[in-house]
């Protein structure tokens, strides 16, 4: 861990930078090979591809309706209660976020309004094997189908003895009208870009994955699918004062760091005790944990750092544009008008990101690696398209015609302007 | 033109193909030249391209105010008089976007919300010279003002004589707060997204531009850099029927047509006579259009399909995903639930393309090339990011938390299942 205290603005980037992914090009070179082969040998491609790299030799890859019942029943009812308690919150906060039709009459006969429509198909990427995100395909799945998606892609790797993990299958069955393949890394990827002989070609991409998976959904990108957002290791900042409790702040942030190597931790705190008492927890709570050897790998380049000024601590927060961000302050509500940049924020001391990735009801697909200064987290959004609608009238013609004709010459036109000019014309000779 | 009579579905994907830019590779080499420059020498790089590309040698690229007021006043009244009422349709109906603050408890002591924050730099890219694009400032900059950007940048090409054009520093003080430089082409883009001594870096780039500045553009996401959508050139599709008038669908497909040569005009009808009567307004409109040889090239490419069923017209509209969906057709919006795919949409005989190219008040930058079906077209969404928050009080974690460690424990994570646990525990002992 790294500890400064009261940081010079000119070194705020060297302290916003994040881990740089290593390897890049060497990745994206294996991936557009995976994509030309597929491209070119469909599903054949991607069971070579599985063979290899999941070593499993598989006859198919979609997951039959009994097949996934009966891995969806391997799940016991205490997780199952659990998921029941997480689908309902996160259906609940993201039923909230339909927009409603609204005509606006912007000139007397000329009505506006936007309406949504789900995309077409939608392809989610769920990781497996031995750390399967059964949380990932709620947080995914459930926008999906109350946008309406006309299709549900799933691409989950299989296990080595080519089965998909229980509590994903299980998710899938209460997502319901999904259809499950048993692909995994870039080449599920690949095959959702292309669309294979079996899995179909998708709108758009969701999902978390590892360097190759993320490094394979840009890629997609040049080939007119979008995806959710761009990728990068997962992070948390932690806002904290005297009222913070520092076992609580040891625990967020290291349930940041078991994330992965590249995971980063911040701690801000404007009393040099709060920072020494919350580094006393952490050595203390790192000895019972199993995924230690990541968390310390990940609290190496970590950094605490004192503020005099609370207002300053809130600007390097800005500044940063964390994915989560936690106020572990004493009237947590008082600071959100300074909020500026993060994915999603965690107010007080009860609100632990745990709770935003499992079951508070929002999503944690959310923006890292500073994206929070452009992009959102995920939501109903994501999965819908708002077209605009018109309607003008005779009236709403003449009303706000002769303002197009003007404009549209000035912009050198004709044609534009003509389309006016011949409705009015004709209205006149009415 | 070409006339196909009820295509087959096996068909489809030729007839809903974009014209191909030429140039790719060249053009993406001679802008990824241009970023390492820019990148490397700042403005003097930026100053050297100015004078290759422009013929003007600038000493400095911001447009002071007192030139952009000078500039500002060249433009008549009349055209004054025209831009604010499209300010107003476009303020009025962008207006209207802004979420409401919703607090929803998800659980009992579990409250969830979103925020909505302007994107704090945005940058405005709009194409002057022989065909300036007031128009789309109006359509960037109303809803980035709205949005409370932080900063709005605009970056527009100067003429020979080192000056913007009127209507755009017209529009630009209408706007107000906002800094103007006089730059075009990839070096503009280049600038915005590394910034310069005199530019400042944005976070996300928007706006139309040829085949240079989408490439820049498109090259800029490779730097952290978002953008409004992917480009293409501009399209409409026509759907009509008896009750359309042959001179008015005419007039539409043209004021597509004289775009550029790569724009595409498709007309759809249920019965041949209207394809026939359309074809020959077509004619008789091309002698009298100053653009006519652009729109006769973009016309080549153009289809006229013949359906016999009009819900099978509507399944091709679909596949297509226009950028500009236009019904000709009686009581148009019967016809609205099958609409899946498209940009923006006009109802009716009086609704023509014009209309929301300039005044009515939607917007005009929308997904063309096919990406109706995975994007919407530019909103007040465009130019802010949705924060999550959450609230949850003792109650809550003691509501959701033992659910938490449960699906924590299920994804083996521990420390995710700590940061729970010992809060319960806490509560308990208290």
């Amino acid at each position: 861990m790294n500890f400064i205290s009261n940081p010079k603005q000119k070194d705020w980037p060297k302290l916003a930078e994040r881990a740089k992914g290593s390897e890049k090009g060497m990745i994206e070179s294996i991936v557009q090979s995976v994509f030309n082969r597929v491209k070119k040998e469909g599903d054949q491609a991607v069971l070579n591809y599985t063979k290899k790299f999941d070593q499993i030799d598989l006859s198919s890859m979609e997951v039959s309706e009994k097949e996934l019942k009966s891995q969806a029943n391997k799940v016991a009812l205490r997780l199952q209660n659990a998921i029941a308690l997480a689908f309902d919150n996160i259906k609940k906060f993201h039923q909230a976020q339909e927009i409603k039709k609204q005509e606006i009459t912007t000139t007397k006969g000329v009505v506006c309004w936007r309406e949504q429509r789900g995309i077409d198909t939608v392809g989610l990427y769920i990781p497996g094997g031995t750390a399967p995100l059964f949380s990932s395909l709620l947080m995914l799945g459930i926008p999906a189908q109350l946008a309406r998606c006309g299709q549900i892609i799933i691409c989950t790797p299989p296990d080595k003895s080519g089965e998909i993990t229980p509590s994903i299958a299980y998710v899938a069955t209460l997502l319901g009208k999904v259809r499950v393949f048993k692909v995994g890394g870039a080449q599920a990827i690949a095959a959702m870009t292309f669309g294979t002989e079996s899995i179909p070609k998708v709108d758009k991409i969701f999902g978390p994955g590892n360097r190759y998976v993320t490094t394979a959904k840009q890629l997609a990108t040049n080939y007119n699918v979008a995806i959710d957002m761009p990728a990068g290791p997962s992070e948390v900042l932690v806002i904290a004062d005297e009222s913070s409790n520092p076992e609580f702040v040891a625990a967020d942030l290291l349930s940041q760091a078991e994330h992965g190597d590249d995971s980063q931790v911040i701690l801000l705190a404007t009393n040099e005790q709060i920072l020494e008492k919350t580094m006393q927890a952490i050595q203390q709570q790192l000895k019972n944990l199993p995924r230690a050897a990541i968390a310390k790998e990940a609290l190496n380049q970590s950094r605490f750092l004192l503020f005099n000024d609370i207002k300053e601590a809130f600007s390097f927060s800005n500044y940063y544009a964390p994915e989560h961000l936690i106020l572990a302050l004493e009237n947590p509500r008082q600071y959100i008008p300074w909020i500026q940049n993060a994915g999603s924020v965690f107010l007080g001391n009860y609100s632990c990101e745990s709770a935003g990735d499992y079951a508070s009801g929002t999503n944690h697909t959310l923006p890292t690696n500073g994206f929070a200064k452009n992009y959102s987290g995920v939501s109903l959004d994501s999965f819908v398209k708002k077209i605009t609608f018109q309607e003008l009238s005779k009236e709403g013609i003449q009303n706000i015609g002769p303002a197009i004709e003007i404009l549209a010459e000035a912009e050198g036109l004709a044609a534009h302007k003509y389309a006016v000019s011949i409705r009015l014309k004709t209205l006149k000779n009415v």
